[in-house]
């Protein structure tokens, strides 16, 4: 749980080496910081420590300006990256989608009610139909037309509409066109998609056309960052739903429109609220 | 729910047309049987009826070894191609096993606790390890090497060991060799494997490895009939686990063996109370 | 899978005896109707049949306003319950709401999106807040104060506004006022509710705090009709998800508000689309 | 993951405050034991401090029986109560059972197969009839005949037994009889039971007839601690299954099982492994 007073979040990635917890935890203790949450995991095989630590600010004698300076000698000698937050800060994600709109009404909709701290930047998308959806939220919208044949010329197009905006990150909402390598490295590890698959079964176009054609009892989907290789970027969520021969293509892609929004709000929250850490094409979430 | 009074069990599987329950339906009553379950499913797309009827014997006036002949005038026509079962009949099945015994612990202690209706005939394994266990339940067991090596010479042995022992079909309990098309021609669809995996994700060898390598939220296994393709054939059952970034490979198997062995039982229960159709390498299964 | 082309749902509820199935199907393909879906289900314990025929409307040489002169000398020696459905009909859906609206956010947008078959005849709240939500999507809103204090003034006017915009059935989407009686034998086996616990556990108010009291594992949520008896009446879908000591209750509470409005869509899909069954305080749902 | 390598596992619960978790980190470090899992919950709600910490022996510098002594200095003043533990320590499990014995076979099983660090030290029932299954195994058997008329004289034979054996701690393996309350307290929190429900649902007698009469589309098991209120004491674990009308009370048996087995052989590894802390009736269990 994410506490309501203001906190900072400190996440980390070090060589595993003997002692770390306890001179993380001093460190913050010298300064007078109560921490409400501290997550840690050995990857043993690969000796490498992660950690999530969430402290109060009240009464933490250390102004935020000063963290970096304060924490270098700690940080450099063990090898430590890191990045820091602030529980109050409000992120701004931009959402790009395509023509099915289920998961771009539930980020709306979450968005809108107050569930998540953010602020929707942009809706992109290469198709016009969704304008009236987001005006209607007071959100911008923008098209750019982009099919295969036209991405080189439309994406520097797409790049600077998202950097105008000041997105912090994007969330491919079902957003259907594949994105170049040069856009991925524009937005590292912060572009979210929601495959509508369990991957790594049926990565690709038509997943739901192909779990059909290989009669699998159970469907899923896949919330992870888009890197270079489609479709293969670090897993940060995935959930799944039985199904039987009496479903038919319809009905799989009727449920599976379920599976995507929900899985796909998971990660975006996860992702809002400083619990992923990547590592070796791999995610490790505090929840 | 099976009927615990004595039933027969029609399978069924013809060229959807107008008019085929009517006729299915009202030949059973004609002879006097009451349906306690009818299942169908008609596949629309491509134009195939599938049904399973089971109806009490109490009272049917038709003998059982009169009744192809009395149901060929009604299954001819309309190409009905079908199969009939008895419920009091006991099945004979070969367990087939390598060194991890999760699974066929699992089959011997529902087989003895009375929980399935069929007899073991055989455990066949390509290690001794497993004798004292067999032996202990009163199953006979016999060990035959195998390695990928001595597989063509081993493999008539094991075929013809089956055959002597009387078996209806093949459960493979987490048994490591690879069969070849002409075993597999021996017994079709008579063979049950479990993989331990979300087929088709990480088919083949070392699946929980590459899952954790691939960093998936979420593993599984599948119970599928074996065809002459590696993890291929007509699936039957699945189901999964979720995992999170602090579960090793290790945990990965201890996890997964629990799925595995319920996953192949759900599957060997399914065949025994004859609820499976195959069509076009996929299952419908009527549960 | 629903027909996309014009077809009759027929659903049935008799005592169970022989020849019931042959009779039916005999009876709709006398008149020239393919049959498309039949789901029949038998209560062995209680001696009782159930079913769902669906049929293409296209070749079936009977009028609808003809069908239940030509049903009855069926129907009437067997016993037979029955409604006849088209699968073209759109049904009038009343939502009712306080204040949390994430259940009526997906109902909006399901609707809006053309995803289900239905027309929102009224949103009527016991708040003002989500007027101006309803009237963005075009949707006629009503605001009718109700307190445990007024409940006996207000819900005679509450019935009448539902009569007026002539809704078929009402959903109670995270409305929190109890009925009374009086109010559900108006709509009998026609207002769904969402209830945010996993049915029977943590009944009446506050379940996610109850739920976190008693410290369990996984938590769920129940969609069922209303009866006079308070989160009593025929649940219609359940689901759940796993929980753990880190989730305090705001997590429960907003991993819960996924499952509600999930759990509370699928049983309006399954209602609208005329697969519910109701018996005995329970359903058959043919999905 | 439990290291393969000797470790120390220490379970802690303090009242919550700055330093907690710097303070108890030094001190290992200080005594240059190697941290490889250390996880921490706070309950904000009730300002309590959970810890479980695992480290390796090897170069750990502090004796085992000098741990209390040196421990001590920093326990008393934060008011820490806390459990040592060593993964290499082998505990002595007694087994209670009644007549249904699928989780007894699963429990032999993975014994037996060395999938948990564990000796059976007896199988205790109220029956005959598992002695020939315990002997097999090589398990020690006894029979001590109960029923709610004869608690009062059979109890003290039963504690006597299972101190006579060494149990370390109990499973109810479905055993049907109730402990009275003066058994509980002779082994407090160290008495798992599974029960066939998802408690606080169906609490008490024959909980898969109440589920379906009920008309559940869900049903569960949950292995929880043993206290002296009947079906109350702290969930460990849960876990669920879906169904439908078209399960009979025989299938939910069936199906349940399998939950009963699974749920049950979790709790035990999480107790096993020293993963389990109980407050306010509540388990914080780390995973």
């Amino acid at each position: 749980m994410t506490s309501p007073s203001p906190a900072a979040i400190l996440l980390i990635c070090c060589p595993d080496r003997r002692g770390i917890v306890a001179a993380l935890s001093a460190f913050i203790t010298e300064h007078h910081g109560n921490i409400i949450a501290l997550d840690q995991y050995v990857d043993t095989a690969n000796g490498v420590f992660f950690a999530r630590m969430e402290w109060e600010l009240d009464g933490f004698t250390l102004p935020m300006d000063g963290f970096a300076a304060a924490f270098r000698p700690l940080a450099e000698p063990w090898g430590i990256q890191w990045s820091l937050h602030l529980s109050t800060a409000r992120l701004r994600m931009a959402v790009m989608v395509s023509r099915q709109a289920h998961c771009l009404y539930d980020i709306l909709a979450r968005t809108e009610s107050g569930e998540w701290p953010v602020d929707i930047a942009l809706v992109l998308s290469n198709h016009p139909d969704h304008r009236p959806l987001a005006e209607r939220h007071g959100i911008p919208f923008q098209h750019i037309p982009v099919t295969a044949a036209t991405r080189a010329e439309a994406e520097p197009l797409q790049i600077q509409a998202l950097r105008d905006a000041g997105a912090d990150f994007i969330v491919l909402a079902r957003y259907m066109q594949i994105l170049s390598p040069a856009f991925v490295q524009a937005f590292p590890m912060r572009i979210l998609n929601i495959h509508h698959s369990f991957l790594p079964a049926f990565a690709g176009a038509r997943p739901y056309h192909a779990a059909h054609d290989r009669g699998v009892k159970i469907i899923g989907a896949t919330a992870h960052y888009v890197t270079e290789t489609l479709d293969e970027g670090p897993i940060i969520e995935q959930d799944v739903i039985r199904v039987s021969h009496r479903q038919g293509i319809d009905d799989l892609v009727r449920l599976g429109r379920d599976l995507e929004k929900i899985v796909l709000s998971r990660a975006i929250y996860a992702h809002l609220t400083h619990r992923i850490l990547v590592y070796r094409n791999r995610t490790v979430v505090f929840t």
